[in-house]
């Protein structure tokens, strides 16, 4: 904990007189004033963050963090949970939607174990953070006892450090853990207040049966456990994931170190959701990336107050999102480092 | 008149077997079904419009067409229209936001002057088009002939032409005009019924007086013109201006050689809207990049039935939204040739 306190110490406010320069030399570039909306709003919220008039956006690292979920004892999930681990192989092998994805945006993804429910193949592509296989029930009690939260936290700042010293610029969160739309529903519950209902969707596919029982469990989780919203950990080790917890250490240790996090979908809203609750001076290293299918997200973004960047009903995670978000960001920053001035470019400014 | 007619005599529909059989083989890519939403609906949207199985988005050309407005005579923008002709220069030496976002997803831009009033400096980046030196002042009279309507859609089949023989795998539509938010207001008015002033935006930065004076300029140029909406070559060329009647070809032409087409904003969905009014089909092959700041976008997009890909505040044009649309399309294609299937990658499929 002392660990996690001291990264949080480094975390600091975004660097207004930056942003405020950048607003001025936007305002220069051949295009009518904030004509590029939400692009210049980015290339403003990154300078801030880094602290630099002009930032590369070189290393792009996406986080794919996978665990394990007790819950999916409830058949919460469509599919098996197998599926983990077999996905942990795929990202490996460069076959998940993630790879296409982050390939695309010119990202390199880094894959952990950080809590799967079976000993996976030793792989140089493969970081192994284990700190337990999988969580418990979380419908018959807590699914992390509080150290094991605290340590998945430590394994995300790990990761994040480790993967920092080779170079980067800017962060994608991402995830894999059949189950984890259930967890990701209770700790949305616990900390917004929002209905069940309204937050818990299908996950990878549950029909109309498959959601009714989704939503008593999680009903069931919060009322065996109580997680308690003025204790983030609380609410983190009772009905979160390794994974997301995971994702909270990157996040806070990205921030700590001035890096931007684009944040995928709901899973990673989840964590985002987290952080906020920690330390809510963080959202300002926060991008949304965009808007997921799953209900509860919604819930987040508001919560957290970000607006997504894309609306393309995307729900598989993994990063998917986040990575095109990377993309628009590093649109942002080539529209503040490349483009003309009036001046440079002989165009006349505006007359009324 | 004989040339468009058989433009658009060789549109087809689009393929329904291969975006069924496109769909199974999503299906069997190792995701939860659908669960990329609107890229995969993308995909098997540019699977059918090419006839592909395997659609290669290699050759990536944006089209931005420059010409003035007679009607800026009438102070409706906040930029004088000297601007058109000194952007012109700025796209030529590659400072303009188009130039930076379309390097950005691997495009290469094509622009033309089609209606600059002046003469440009010859550059072999530069194609000459040019119907007149600018659209007549609307407010008092037709802004082109008939026959000048004409020949800018002809110019823009004609582009579109001589550019797909270097190899066009798909199309984005971008536009430079001072004026042309006016025009497109008309237009959008013209066609959709909605009132001038729900349609009327603040195009590149007028205050509340210059606002009010642009919608009593619209309103007035449809009070002199009165465009039919049931004959959309004569909404074109009254109300209309010669970027946009070339864009109208580059669409028809487009989609008569099964090219998709992102549309970018405002400007461009007005070139859309006239398509639609020629040729209903030709929404098959349209893609809405984003939902512009304007307000007459959304209702484009919704009389069209266009869903916006993006949600970014822009309001530049150029075909700057339509550049990251063109992205975005990259990723569907690459998310349906490149992922690893259950099969492929042994991962269990869903259960219940």
């Amino acid at each position: 904990m002392e660990r996690i306190k001291n990264v949080i110490k480094d975390i600091t406010g975004i660097d207004p007189i930056i942003i405020k320069n950048t607003q001025v030399r936007l305002d220069n570039l051949t295009k009518p004033l904030g004509s590029l909306g939400r692009l210049e709003e980015m290339a403003k919220q990154i300078c801030g963050i880094t602290g630099k008039a002009n930032p590369s956006l070189m290393n792009k690292v996406i986080f794919t963090l996978a665990a394990d979920h007790g819950v999916t004892d409830e058949g919460v999930s469509a599919y098996p949970k197998e599926v983990t681990a077999q996905m942990v192989y795929n990202f490996i092998a460069g076959g998940a939607g993630i790879n296409v994805l982050a390939k695309h945006v010119g990202a390199r993804v880094v894959v952990a174990d950080i809590g799967v429910a079976a000993d996976l193949k030793p792989d140089s592509k493969l970081r192994i953070k284990k700190i337990n296989y999988g969580t418990k029930n979380m419908a018959k009690g807590p699914a992390m006892t509080r150290d094991e939260a605290i340590k998945a936290v430590h394994a995300g700042i790990d990761l994040f450090e480790e993967e920092f010293r080779r170079g980067i610029d800017i962060v994608g969160t991402g995830e894999m853990g059949i189950g984890n739309t259930t967890s990701a529903s209770a700790i949305t519950a616990s900390f917004t207040g929002a209905s069940v209902e309204e937050i818990t969707g299908r996950g990878a596919g549950l029909d109309d049966r498959g959601l009714k029982n989704k939503v008593e469990v999680i009903k069931r989780s919060l009322s065996v456990n109580k997680p308690d919203p003025a204790d983030p950990f609380d609410v983190l080790s009772k009905v979160g994931g390794f994974e997301i917890a995971g994702l909270v250490g990157i996040i806070l240790a990205a921030a700590s170190k001035k890096i931007p996090v684009v944040i995928d979908g709901f899973i990673s809203g989840a964590a985002a959701l987290v952080v906020f609750k920690i330390e809510p001076r963080v959202k300002e290293y926060m991008i949304a990336a965009h808007k997921s299918q799953e209900g509860g997200h919604k819930i987040i973004l508001e919560h957290i107050g970000l607006r997504p960047l894309l609306d393309l009903d995307l729900r598989l995670g993994e990063g998917t999102g986040g990575a095109l978000g990377i993309g628009l960001a590093d649109a942002a920053i080539k529209i503040l480092t490349q483009m003309a001035t009036f001046k440079s470019a002989n165009v006349s400014e505006k007359n009324i």
